[in-house]
Order: structure tokens, then sequence, then C-alpha cells
């Protein structure tokens, strides 16, 4: 394992390693001092040409407990803005001597450009509407922690489907592992096409909630509106949003995900987000694991796991 | 001691363990490496809505000395642009994995949601026009180096007393500890009442020069102009500026002080602030201590001073 | 060595010290952890008043290398906004406790100032107009590596002469080596005056190119054709751009640099930034170990290289 560009390219097999190998770190992350030194003497650099604080901050928590040395190229006031290829800038960056670069961008598969131009490890933190591998692998590890597997399980993906990345990766890595995945959307915002995704569809969100064992909320933009594919943010929550009402149609042991940042209100109700059975601050915090996990297979694994 | 929320919780006892404790890591930061193992593994998270770079950075480097890691989450950048709630944010970061969280908010009582929130320490860096208590404690302890101790003390504390949260946790310190302060600004510059305050009022700065041991004076921003609580700067520093012939009102052995950033030519003139008596940088040399005996307070005070 | 502000003060020796000593780090950069404890304990801020990634992280990650830690005084959210002065800025910073301030400036001479302000080391990195001394060394350095020594030496530096600190600086250490320089750049673009200079001026690029060791392109700043000092950036290429059919006049040894981001097309074409001549990425590279010996012999020349 080199990079992490797609879980299309990791399937079952790698997916399963990684969530392994997280269960390590989760127990790292228990310890008084939650730190090894595996990674010590490696430079990671945060590369972000979308800002995204929060995954920015647990890939940098995750590569500072393996003792890595973390470099954040903030693209807003760097020479990208001087008109710097793309290129020339990752050649630069690699130039001081870095070892992994995790990379977001609004253009689909910039990743594996990336990967082509350095000898570094590329780590895909989100490219485009394409995927966003480490919050697919954090998802499974966050389901397989709470069921044991997700072999049979059954996962409504709820919401804005064709504009996420996180769909995307999700669905490739929950149907990896054996999960039947419902994709739940009005028609705008699912693709153009679903061939070969291995998915059902539904526009009844009431009618799938009995029947499901989780239900994974997607962010709603606030834009979505504005691009005239919503009628309205309270009309999406009336018929896609997990009201109190809806969270009373799952079952008792349902579990509710969402990756974050929630809309309260929009999306999902603010009861609902406080529930027992809403995993969102345990997504992040096995987020921080699970990128312990991806760094060291990629850059450590001939190492100590300390 | 969980948080450090205000001087009034801390009260006396409290003030004078923290000013102890501080002595300690004034020695430490005299050594050739000024760094102890204290904190190691433990992560400190500085969030501020507010930005103050000088603040921050004191905050930051009294963790790394620490050795503990240090986490910025710059709210400019971050979700909370989309429309994140604070509650959400907070319980993002700390699933991370966080010990202490440093927030400074232009609300006043931001610090004490965050702690009924999280499990993780919370310190308040400045909460609208409440409560500085960091600030507070160095502005003692830089007293106390150069005096023995406050007991009996008279203070000025000179300028926007209205709009700011430096002179109300410094109000609160300095009369916990024995001294007398004298608020000295015009009328628009007073709060609405000051019922309660153990202080005395003035609107003489040439008389109560010669009286105070030490003068403490705020920072005059250019806003109150625009706002018509000032007729114009050059007004205000006529009347409440430490000029040069004010200065030459002080006993021989007075001390000035000032929070900073100074605005030199208004609320103190240059030469003032460069004379011996002004402690301008040894409050902000003091203040990396005391915050180093905080943040070891909090989180360390199970361990071994190193 | 106390300070490091241009490459004028540092004269031959010098150059040739640092030169040598960058040796050493070059060779901890290549091992497994390119990390030494060299500068533990010390502190090094950097002070950007212009905004520069590249060269900020440059420095940054060669303190990192020395195990420094790191400060960055961002002054885009700082205090100086408030309109705080130059001197009360740094003597804050320094009150804080830091063994070295990097700073940039577009005003030429603010190193000096700051030298004299604080006890600290001031490195100067890029004053104005003026001087850029680390990046002329880690050029020599690069040159030296290829070529064994630059005595004898024919470098042409193309390009906005006028406005370039690099041109100033890389003029200096070049010939004060022992290399001949010829600066190739349209009259608009040169300075006022070149009495001094050590220099030979030549518009005759096509000529001058046969004759050359090395080719040092400079940055071509969009700016300078609304300024009028250009007719336009095409009429600039054609004249002084290191186009594909140009570098065929080219010696088969000779060396390309830039000292980056380079405007591909513009100053250079594309297809001669990746010839295995032009040695771009070899700069940056060598730039991290240049700028540790700086540090070093600043800060830690008492120690042990590790």
């Amino acid at each position: 394992m080199k990079h992490l560009l797609s879980i299309a390219d990791l399937g079952a097999e790698g997916i399963e390693e990684v969530l392994r190998v997280s269960d390590s770190f989760v127990e790292v992350s228990e310890r008084a001092i939650p730190k090894v030194p595996t990674l010590r003497g490696k430079t990671v650099v945060s590369l972000f040409y979308e800002e995204s604080t929060r995954t920015r901050l647990s890939f940098e928590t995750a590569a500072r407990r393996l003792s890595a040395d973390v470099m954040n190229f903030s693209v807003g006031t760097s020479s990208v803005k001087k008109g710097e290829s793309l290129k020339d800038t990752v050649e630069t960056i690699e130039a001081m001597g870095i070892d992994a670069i995790v990379v977001r961008h609004s253009s689909a598969g910039v990743p594996w450009q990336l990967a082509d131009w350095v000898d570094a490890s590329v780590i895909n933190a989100g490219d485009g509407w394409h995927e966003h591998p480490t919050q697919a692998l954090l998802d499974c590890y966050t389901i397989r922690q709470r069921r044991g597997s997700l072999d049979g399980l059954r996962i409504a993906i709820v919401g804005d489907i064709k504009h996420s990345r996180v769909a995307r990766s999700d669905v490739l890595a929950f149907t990896a592992l054996g999960a039947d995945v419902t994709l739940v959307a009005p028609p705008t915002l699912l693709p153009p096409s679903l061939e070969g995704w291995p998915v059902e569809v539904s526009h009844d969100f009431d009618g799938v909630l009995p029947k499901v064992d989780v239900v994974y909320l997607l962010r709603m933009q606030q834009e979505r509106q504005t691009e005239a594919l919503l009628p309205s943010l309270r009309e999406y929550t009336a018929r896609y949003g997990l009201t109190t009402r809806r969270a009373h149609l799952l079952q008792d042991d349902a579990l509710v995900m969402h990756p974050g940042p929630m809309n309260r209100g929009v999306e999902i109700a603010a009861e609902v987000a406080d529930l027992p059975s809403a995993l969102i601050t345990k997504q992040v915090a096995n987020g921080v694991a699970v990128r312990m996990a991806v760094l060291f297979l990629l850059l450590g694994s001939g190492g100590d796991l300390g």
C-alpha cells in the first residue's frame, strides 16, 4: 500500500486491514499518553485546496500521535495564488523532504495526478464529488464497533447523493463489506445515472426507516436551494429530514450517523442528533484512530506499533 | 481546579496558588532549555472566535514548554462558517481527544457553556466585556514580583473601563489580594452601574497620579470615537493619556502597566512606555509562565514539575 | 555570527562557512530520521509581513529538523492590524522567550532595525527589493554541488533585476565566490544606476546564452505590465524568456535555475523547466539544509551537530 486514493482501489481486503490496524490505535488513543514513536522523523503535509478544519485537524492529530511532523500548506495564502501550477507546487513541497501528502481538491482525480508526480504517499482527503475514502473507513469502523460486522446490515444513505463524495465512498465500502444500501433522495439530488451502483433507490423515507440498521444522513448545502435543486430547505426537511417523529419509526437498535458538520433542524432534528443511537461524535473520535492506521500502513508498516 | 473561567470563581486563595506555582515556571523559563515533560501526551486546543495573536501565542508557547501538543482551531476558516453550532464544534473538537480548550469569544459566558458541555478543562481567554482571568493573574504576578505583595497598594486603572474584560478581572484580582483600586475614566466609558464594585472612581487623573503605586492603562479602541463615546482621541489623550508631563506626577517607584497592544501617543506617550518603570514587556514574559502554571494546575498537578 | 542580515555583511568567508556546514545537514536530510536534537528548547518565530508559504515552510522545516520549536506570527490576523508599532510587536514576541526571528518585510532595512531592538538573532528572509541572503546561499550551494566551485564560472541573471532582492543577494554572493555575472534585462527592469555593481549588462539574451555556465531566471511579476514597464508578457517572453529554442543555445552542461514560483510559459518554457539541467527542485531541497546551517551557526554552534 503506497497511496490511499479511493475505496474502489482498496477493496474489501484492504478495508478489513485498515479496520484491523485501527483497533490498535483506538487502544493507543485511550492511553494516558496517547502517543507512539512510530513515525518519528517522518513529515506529513496537508494540502487543502478546499478548507476543512475538521478533516485537516483529524489528520494532523493522527500524524502527531504517531510522532510525525506536520506541515500545513495553506493554499489561501500560498504561491498557488500567484499562479503556480499544481505540479510545481507539489514538486516544491516534495523537495522540502516529505513523506505523505494529504490532499483535498475540488476537482475529481487530483490525488491520482499527484501520485503520478511525487514519490511521497498521497492520501485523498476528498476530491470533488468523487471519493473521500478515510470518511468511509471511519464510518465502517464505527458501524463494526457497534455491530461486529457490516455483513447483511441494511443501510440507508439519505440526502444530496449527487454532490457527495462521502456517499460515493460509503456505498463502495459498505457494499464491499456485505451491507445492503438504499439511497433516499429527491430525484434532483441523485446522480444522472446509477448504472453499476450496487444500491436500491427510494423516495419514501418513512417506508425505508423501519427496515434499516443504520440511517446515514448527508449534509444539505444551503446552495442547493439557489441552484433550484430544492424547492426550499423546509420542504426538504419535511420529506427527507430525520425529524423526531421519523426517528420513532426506526428500530430500537438502529444507528444514526452523519459526517458533520450538521445542520441541526435541516437534515437532522436537534434532539435526534443527541440520542444515544446517534454516533456523530463517535465517528469523529474513530476518525483519528483510523487515520493513524492509514498513515501507519502507508509510512510505517516496517516498524513497530509501539 | 478543573476549569479557569473567572477571577470571581478563583478567589484570593486560588490566585495565590497560581502565583506560587508560577514562580517555578519563571525559573523553568530561565533555563537553557526552557522545557519540561510535565504535559507530554496532553493536547491543548486554542479556539479563538476573536483573533488575538499575542494571547494565543502566549498560551501555545506555555503549552509547548510543558511538552503538550497544541491544536489551533482557527474559526475564520472552519465549519463554524458553514453554520455549525458552537456546541457541535466543541463536541467535535473534544471527540478528537483533547485535554483543554482555551477559548476566546465575543459573548460573555461562553466559557461556562463550554464547561457544561465537555469533559475537557476550559480556560477563559476573554469572553466579551466580562473577564480575562489569565491577564489579571499575570498582572498580579508582575506587581508582586516588584513589590512583594499587593496588600495595601493603591492602583489606578485608567481608560475604557466599560468595554474592558481586563479591567473587570483586574479589579477582582487586585482587590482580592488587598489592593485599593481607583478607576479613572470619562463618564461615557464607565459601566452604567458600579454598584458592588469595591472601587473608587475619579475623573481627575492629575489628582490621582501622585497617590498611586501602580497606574494601569487600558487600550483605547479607535472605534469609541465613531460611537460618539469620545469627542476625539486627541481630547482623550489630553485628559486621560499618560503623557510625559503626567508621568512626572508619579512617585519615583510607581509602576506603569498596560495589557498591550499599546497605542503609543494615545493612552500612553511613546517615551513613557520605554521608561524602566513601564512593565509592559515584563507582563508579556510573565504571561507565559503564569499560563504554564494554569495549564499545570488544570491538567498536570498529579505529576512532577520537572 | 549573531544575525544573518545580508550577503554584503557575510562576505566570501562567511558564505564559505555556511556552505561547509550545509554539507552536514544535507547528510542529515538523507537519513531515515532526518532530525537532530541540536536546537532542542530553542524557539524560532517566523514574522512575515509579506506572505510566502514556500520560504516560511522551508525555514520552519529547517527549525523542526533541528528540534527547535516554531512559532508563526501571522501578521494578517495580528495586533499589527490594530495599529501596533513594529517595535512593540517585536518586543512582545521577544518577551515570550524566543531565540531567533525570521523576518520578511516589504521595506528594505527592517531586519537591521529589528537587530537593533532585540537580543534574539534576526534572519532576513527578504526585505523589500534589497536582499534575500538565504536564497543566495542556497543558490551558491546548489551551483557548488554541481560544479565544485563558483570560481571562474560565468552566470547570467535574467529578468526583473530592478525589483529583485534575489538578484541583489545573488550578485553579491556569486561575485564574492569568484563568478562573473552578466545581467540580462530590458532597460526598464534594470536599477536606475549600476555603479559599483561588479557585473556586466546585456540586452542580447541570445548572444549571452552560449557563453554561460549558469542561467538564472527571475520570476516575472504580472504587475510589471500594468505599470507599463513591459509592453506585454508575450513580448517579454519573446526577448527574455528561456524558450525551448533558446535552451538549445546553451552549452551541454550549463545549469538552469529559478527561485520559484515559476511562471511556466513566461520567463521559462514548460519543457525547459523539466530538463535535467534545470535545478529548481534541487534548489528547494538544498534550501532546507542551508537554512538548518544558518540556524545552527546562529543559535547552536556551541553544540554538537548530532
